[in-house]
């Protein structure tokens, strides 16, 4: 393949952003930052270790690369504005399907009205796609996920687990013809950023956030680490798909904690803005839940609790649980 | 490898920029810009593609990565002031030499009081290294290679086809006892980017800047085709070490116009600023060189012309040369 005629083919025609003073044509970009702070994030997938031809079409791999950046964005309140695209090719990757792998990109970021400014085209034997993202957000805005403080409601968006549903799914090579499947595969396939919901919180005070990019187990300790508190989470309250329930009836519990990349976010607020959250939920379109609070440290250093009926275990970032007390 | 416990031994221990808001430790990093435009650019090197670790310790590689973006933002006239590392770690390299490679990064990175803000780490079957690097510009003070106007003097940093002639030297595996030896293998190993240089020529009105990353044959055109102009090299003015001439005397002039990554930079300055721009080099202390004249363009296109006693030769992208008129 001709590098140059390849880079030219993903070359955006016309620029969006009206900060962007110099876009693809020199040795780097140039943005002319409107008075926000800028917000900016970098992730690599690699073919065979985070993504599979055999499970995803090009157009899904790169949908799923930006998308998983555009989560950082959205757990930052940040709206997505630029991105660079890093790119190593084996030889077994044709051009069409380079280029539906940049459709996909391009698809969802033309969503935000984001525009690709720069990036790299180099050879190598693995398939492997770096984004970097950046977004604006008001001076002072950014949402940490150190600001949880004991009171405040522990929500998350969407429902938990069915990206892994969906991989799992699509590797037994099972038949997809239920619409429980097609509904976890596209889950895993095309997650969608919760990008419009974090913009929405802009006028509250303070709200914490991460994205579920590991599982609930995972970012529910980070926060509570970062945050200095407790949490505790009521099992029963955890959301999960009906999908997700009736395709893997064991799995489903484990999943929903644990599964990753669903790309939702968790979140804390104080129990006053809990309606205004719920609003904003349901003005972006999307489920919310409340599945436990945030509480002071009770032992020698921030935990995470899970109650299930009425026992409590300590849930690891691992997903795995132990009772309470037992060390 | 405990990835977690990596990411922690190159975490830094402080940040130097004022304007950074957030670093390491959430889902981005959160910048505040003082003022001016904001430039950024990637680079993805690969193993066995851009490197090896037969000819490159760790720390070179580290240090040649982020040299090759840093000299993108030196040929914006940019200050550096960020950087993001997503790596991809195949199993045979240990933890001992991922820590000497973010060492190399990290010497070259302390010279500007660059932070790393940001980065990520996977798994994979060849090692890859991808910066993004982010600076600033005063407002509308970058350097485009479209700024080239006929009359302009045309220069270039440094000397050229070095960093070719220690890559064909270790690449042979010879002795290399003799100081032109290792002086070609230092400038293949540690390039260093023409930041202060750059810099330093912000109070001009107008200046061309290209880096030359693939020679100047390639660069010369890019500037020539950016900017509607023609170019003529003088070739017994473009500069070259003895160290080359020497080690290599059948090879030295090709390397000159067309080896690629010296990382200096090729510009075009109207003739009345000439003397500032050699006055700004000796206090960078670096040489710089006139190698030819900007002029109109003389045919249907734009062309870089290349006269050697008294024969004028076009100059291809590729190095290659053909006697002017013939097609």
């Amino acid at each position: 393949m001709d590098e140059f005629s390849f880079i030219r083919s993903v070359q955006p025609a016309y620029y969006k952003q009206s900060s962007l003073i110099k876009g693809i044509s020199d040795d780097a970009a140039v943005i002319r930052p409107s008075g926000g702070d800028v917000v900016t994030a970098v992730d690599t997938m690699v073919e065979d270790v985070h993504f599979s031809r055999k499970t995803m079409q090009p157009h899904h791999i790169g949908h799923r690369v930006l998308a998983a950046n555009l989560s950082d964005l959205a757990a930052m309140g940040s709206t997505p504005a630029y991105y660079m695209v890093s790119i190593t090719i084996p030889s077994d990757w044709s051009e069409e399907e380079l280029i539906e792998l940049y459709a996909g990109m391009d698809d969802l970021a033309a969503r935000y009205r984001m525009d690709l400014i720069g990036g790299d085209t180099v050879s190598g034997r693995e398939l492997s796609v770096t984004v970097t993202v950046m977004g604006t957000v008001a001076k002072g805005k950014a949402r940490y996920r150190s600001a949880a403080v004991p009171g405040d409601v522990l929500f998350v968006t969407g429902t938990l687990g069915d990206s892994r549903g969906g991989l799992e799914w699509l590797l037994n090579e099972k038949n997809d013809s239920s619409s429980d499947q097609a509904f976890l595969i596209d889950r895993h396939r095309k997650p969608w950023p919760r990008v419009s919901f974090a913009e929405g919180l802009s006028t509250l005070q303070r709200v914490a956030l991460n994205d579920v990019s590991d599982g609930i187990a995972n970012e529910a300790n980070e926060i509570a680490e970062s945050s200095g508190v407790d949490i505790h989470i009521a099992k029963d309250m955890v959301p999960f798909s009906s999908a997700l329930k009736n395709t893997f009836p064991d799995q489903y519990q484990d999943w929903m904690l644990s599964g990753g990349e669903d790309f939702e976010l968790l979140g804390a607020v104080p129990l006053s803005d809990w309606t205004l959250v719920q609003e904003n939920a349901e003005t972006a379109g999307i489920k919310i839940t409340k599945i436990g609070e945030v509480d002071e440290v009770s032992g020698d250093s921030p935990r995470v609790f899970i109650k299930e009926s009425d026992q409590i275990a300590i849930l690891k970032k691992s997903g795995y649980t132990h009772l309470k007390g037992k060390g």
